[in-house]
């Protein structure tokens, strides 16, 4: 595998100072990454605090400008909000001396939304996927380790340019990550089954046992395995509602699966079918066992 | 709230070993609480285990000498072996000084046995469960803390015997267990709606995920949230197989509703209906985060 040297990469630009771009340029920062990062926020508080805590070393909050003064942009806003982003920076990113990434959750909406704004797929688009986050938001929830052993997947179509692929591999693996290439939609596939759809459940869980409790009264009675389970309920609402609605079919699809799962297990349950549910529960611990070694493993 | 003294309580006895039992006994232990604890265990290494440990002062194979030599028989097996337990255990418990008591995630379950093989519902029984557990099970699971600031349901009868739920009470507030009387079947619900009905879910997705997945691929782009979320997907599926057949009508209501719930979160997303989703996913996000706070508050 390439990799861009680090000289090609002087200087880092990073829109939208949430959770996700915040902890990258924290990463960058608390490794001594020798980039100089540029970065805006819609709240103007946000990329203030970003610099007053060093995340960053100048807010341009102008996005020709900051587009102009980087060599690789990130993105890293909700992913509905990157079709008005990527016009306000056509006119500057069209002559090709920047690499424009993102963090979006859904890729598939990334390559439409370049595809309407551009007209063609750019050599310089590399899209990408950081596979961390966590419960908490916004730049106080800013984590340098979030990427450490974390994986980063990047979507580069056939004719991307291999210095941009090797450019924005070569950013992310400096804040601990280990970068995959996936095609958009096999990552839009793979998201949709290990974390959209567990999302979704949850949401929809939770709602449901709080319409049901009068003041919530049965969460009293709840205890650590429904808050390991229900975690990821608590998630930003705003954020889940875009990669929804950009990965509706993908989830549609792996949802419609899992109903039809669900409706055997049921129909197991109400016909007391011990032997059905056995082999459920026992596939489902040994291939959650083996997950977890994974994880315990690339944890090191 | 009466509490028995703790002088009335001399010795204890556990049947099974495992987590559950092998925890109480540990924790009984780590405290210097001033009982003798007798044990058992079908699985001969388990019980020297936890005798070698000093969870245990003695092991008593005998059931009924077990029984006649403890104030207190805390039956820690599966919900499905109780019955047959009890069975063993009538002719000894028929003389009323022992008072018996076990840790099912199923209580209709239990009061069902005991009216099958006592006639009635005896005075000195005191159904129970601490609502505690791991992903882990076995003696070499146990956990001295594992009941501490957790909550414990007892579900006596209006006739049972109220130094009996006060003998057991105390002995779980001795492990720094919260105790809570309820109803059996509103024990039975609770648990469905917080503990039985996730953990199905888990199950259901990680099987389903799995059946999909060539040699589970799709396992090594999945990260913490997935992790969380699927957890109790690791739980003992023995264990579980028998908690499902025992509470399967209160599970299966809370499925239904469930069912019915995705589906109209199906239907929006099929619909691109977002203020739907957004509802939904807002809704949950505030009762996960007050959940979420209420167990801050217990742990202190």
């Amino acid at each position: 595998m390439t990799q861009a040297e680090p000289q090609q990469i002087n200087t880092l630009g990073i829109v939208g100072l949430g959770l996700i771009g915040a902890s990258l340029a924290s990463a960058l920062r608390q490794r001594g990454v020798p980039l100089r990062v540029l970065g805006t926020d819609s709240h103007v508080e946000s990329a203030q605090k970003a610099l007053a805590l060093g995340y960053i070393d100048e807010v341009v909050d102008a996005l020709p400008e900051l587009c102009s003064r980087v060599d690789v942009l990130v993105l890293a806003t909700p992913v509905l909000t990157l079709p008005a982003l990527m016009q306000q920076l056509a006119p500057t990113l069209h002559n090709g001396t920047t690499v424009l990434t993102d963090v979006g959750s859904v890729k598939g909406s990334v390559r439409q939304a370049a595809l309407d704004v551009f007209g063609t797929l750019p050599a310089w688009l590399v899209p990408g996927h950081p596979i961390a986050g966590s419960e908490y938001s916004g730049v106080d929830a800013a984590d340098p380790s979030l990427y450490d052993r974390h994986q980063v997947i990047l979507t580069p179509e056939v004719d991307t340019d291999p210095q941009a692929t090797a450019a924005v591999r070569w950013l992310w693996e400096q804040v601990g990550a280990s970068v995959q290439l996936m095609t958009v939609d096999r990552h839009d596939e793979v998201l949709a089954a290990t974390s959209h759809l567990p999302h979704l459940l949850a949401f929809a869980l939770v709602d449901s046992l709080a319409q049901e409790s009068e003041k919530y009264e049965i969460f009293h009675y709840a205890a650590g395995g429904f808050r390991d389970f229900t975690r990821i309920a608590a998630s930003d609402p705003t954020m889940w509602h875009d990669i929804f609605l950009a990965n509706d079919e993908a989830t549609l699809d792996v949802l419609d699966r899992y109903m039809d799962h669900l409706q055997t297990v049921r129909q197991a349950l109400a016909q007391r079918d011990g032997k059905t549910l056995s082999g459920v529960f026992s596939r489902a611990k040994h291939a959650r066992d083996y997950f977890s070694r994974l994880l315990d493993e690339r944890a090191g």
